[in-house]
């Protein structure tokens, strides 16, 4: 099938793409935006499958970006999306700029299904790694939070009473499109507690009200790790299901850590215990 | 001395204050910008006396944020500047909210000298801790450096080859006002790798390519942890003049870490490590 050219930045598909970006409209069609080489990259690899992907050639080289050095890698990357099942649609600049959300777009814009999924599609290892974040306000931490989760090797990501939604643009972007490749659910704080139960994970939750420090406790076992709120951190319901509370010890002036940072120095102090326990067990 | 009141959006102290979101006017003033309760709380904290106050009352109830929880905590923080020697210029509305930057702003806005030191001003213990951040380019993320370096007890941080200024306005902001509390300074790679040596801090590199982990160095004794900018990292020149290069391990899809995140695991493990020490020692 030959690819559909656009010109007009007032077409009918550009503006059903730019309606994408109201979460209403997300929720009605279970799609979601996935803009850039990399993050397109990612969630291909993931074996994501784009239902539209806009293309913009001209754009092509004025995107310096890591993992593009040529222009070869953006038409691989239309080539492999189209032979999974991608309509591809290749728009004039105007349009393409009109469609982009990204400063310096990079010609490639691709139409997605959501990753939704609810706590019954994870299946937790026996030494499972999750991390909970409740109620994550804004959409680059919820991202960052997960580009930090998979890097650091968690399971899994649960978006316990959510503010922001998974398929939020800034948040696949901020995660890197790491939000296709790594398992995530949204879930009520109630349901999280239990789902944890069910699964034999410890609660571990991280507040700066704790006396005990995340570098004592044990997080060798199955655990989930809590993260709260930027503003009021995690609820009170949650804290009092937990099996642990453990702080990061703050020595400067400030008295919090941004929650992706949180995050990142306790998912990697787990994966410390745990590679040492292998080395000593 | 009375409070001076400004009304018309056009007064010239009103433009004087808004050339100082231009970089070549922060450097021929040695001024900047600080915007908010909470950064300049900390600023105020820190000893840092603001030149100019700019207040705007009719904005204080309008901000819902942390640590300002009634009016008379902005009218401690005002008389407070007023005795350290701040002239309090007051705002009309329309003025106040062409000079403010942040969405949303809570009606105070400070003119502060710029925390400009070079190396020769810092005095680092014999258990140093310095974070040295390379070319970081995004204002935000060096922001975001300072208050984790703050929250995780480093004694300084140098931005090497900066390309970014301390004073920016968005760095103070994203630093949460830790600019004005912690030791900062700024150099070439080349004077900082010389400074290093002089005062017997080895030199460790954070750095995908090494082979070495982060855990498995002894971050225990004078340390300078280098991290490099969000798209080239660390160059070759600093890199090879490293004591010792780790990387933090990438255990899933992404194949880096945000540079914020990524100093504060290989930060908070020097303090745990540090921590560990003691208690066997």
């Amino acid at each position: 099938m030959a690819d559909l050219l656009v010109t007009s930045p007032a077409n009918p598909r550009v503006k059903a793409v730019l309606a994408l970006r109201r979460r209403r409209e997300r929720d009605a069609t279970g799609l979601t935006l996935v803009e850039g080489y990399e993050e397109l990259s990612l969630a291909l690899d993931a074996a994501a499958v784009p239902r539209t992907l806009l293309t913009c050639p001209e754009l092509y080289s004025a995107a310096g970006r890591a993992g593009s050095q040529d222009i070869g890698h953006q038409e691989r990357l239309v080539a492999a999306a189209r032979d999974a099942g991608a309509q591809v649609l290749r728009l004039g600049r105007a349009a393409f700029e009109r469609v982009a959300y990204r400063e310096g777009p990079d010609g490639l814009l691709g139409v997605l299904p959501l990753p939704r999924r609810s706590l019954q599609d994870l299946d937790p290892p026996d030494d499972a790694l999750v991390l909970v974040a409740q109620a994550v306000e804004k959409p680059g931490n919820l991202g960052a939070l997960l580009r930090t989760a998979d890097a650091a090797g968690a399971h899994a990501v649960i978006a316990a009473d959510p503010v922001t939604d998974w398929g939020n643009p800034n948040v696949v972007r901020a995660s890197k499109g790491t939000v296709f490749a790594l398992p995530v659910a949204t879930a009520t704080g109630r349901d999280t507690v239990a789902w944890c139960r069910r699964h034999g994970l410890r609660i571990v939750v991280t507040t700066p009200v704790a006396v005990r420090r995340h570098t004592e406790a044990d997080l060798t076992a199955a655990v989930a790790l809590v993260v709260g709120s930027e503003k009021h951190g995690v609820d009170e319901a949650l804290s009092t299901a937990a099996d642990t509370q453990i702080g990061i010890a703050m020595c400067g002036k400030v008295n919090s850590l941004n929650v992706s940072v949180a995050a990142a120095v306790v998912l990697y102090e787990a994966r410390r215990q745990r590679a040492s326990k292998r080395l000593h067990d």
